[in-house]
């Protein structure tokens, strides 16, 4: 089947909408962490190689370049998302007559969980990233696309927050306890200053519109 | 050209993060919304036709064609977004040698501002309702896809407050100022208590996970 990413946004659209489990969440979190990438992409962009913006030249394009490595990562992750939810599918689809079938398809489970619980994980870092990032667009970016920065920052908000409900969800599920708890930290270090950070951008950039 | 929900997500992605004014904000906000709308619609149709469920199944039907026709709207909106920006430019285009043409282009550009004001405003109240389904679909959903009305709420969140950006900055360089505030008037009643309720149905997910 052909990359999500090469998907019309329609057949997303509808696909995410039907009943088949894929894609969900976790995809609709990567597409809105990369929307936040691509805004922050677009702001420095249309802000690069113009005179009135010489004196932060160097420092668009040092964010140019991390928005962009952001975005490839996030669009990633909308095809890392199913992938992982297919291998938990058939981790789950392994036989179970024998006690010997129970032991290896429960280890299989468990193993492709911990996978299930990093590939957000991961997702929401990123959108954490694109969420900093955004801040620097908004100060320092040309003024009259200042608005894209605060798509930005809401985008990337969004991702998080999305991805993070697929963090708690898949980690519930682990009975290795130290590694869950250990991603959980992990994302509630991120996710703890997201939202009071997110909602200074965003007046930040309203009060400058 | 091809409308922009016809485009695959990853062409859609660069054309955002390109110089180019279009597309921006206003359709991510849109895809935002309508990622939100489609989310609902799944856990409808993951809900719907399942005997354990069969006490809401006709709730869950007219929830399912409410978000189906929120989808529709919003997605909609992606290309409205671009289409009402390139009027916006070409109205900036017109002429303005002599004092008939100044008159005649401030005219058009304000004329086609209260569109710029009205599209974001109206894809902006689509993703408030979207918010407000997604209580129904987290509370009566099928709980194994309650991660999705999760990320259904946060993504018609993110909608919102991108919308309500284009919203305050098209609005303000508006003339008539009657139609300028009777818009951000609309906009505050439905940003007022989205912010709480948004949170609040992430905490019941969340606390459900």
């Amino acid at each position: 089947m052909s990359e999500i990413k090469n998907q019309p946004i329609q057949q997303f659209l509808d696909e995410l909408a039907s009943k088949s489990a894929t894609p969900g969440g976790g995809s609709a979190a990567a597409i809105m962490g990369a929307q936040g990438a691509a805004l922050i992409s677009m702001v420095c962009n249309l802000t690069i190689g113009k005179p009135k913006f010489a004196e932060v030249e160097s420092e668009m394009q040092a964010l140019l370049a991390q928005a962009e490595d952001l975005r490839a990562q996030l669009t990633d992750f909308i095809q890392a998302d199913v992938d992982v939810f297919n291998r938990v599918m058939a981790a789950y689809g392994l036989p179970k007559e024998t006690d010997e079938d129970k032991t290896a398809r429960s280890a299989a489970i468990q193993a492709v969980m911990k996978d299930a619980t990093i590939v957000p994980l991961e997702c929401a870092k990123a959108c954490a990233k694109t969420i900093t990032l955004s801040q620097i667009a908004a100060e320092k970016g040309n003024p009259n696309v200042i608005s894209d920065a605060g798509a930005a920052v809401m985008a990337a908000y969004g991702g998080l927050k999305t991805a993070a409900l697929n963090v708690y969800i898949n980690a519930g599920s682990l009975k290795d306890r130290d590694f869950a708890e250990a991603k959980i930290a992990e994302l509630a270090a991120i996710m703890q200053d997201a939202e009071t950070t997110t909602e200074a951008i965003y007046q930040v950039i309203k009060a400058k519109l």
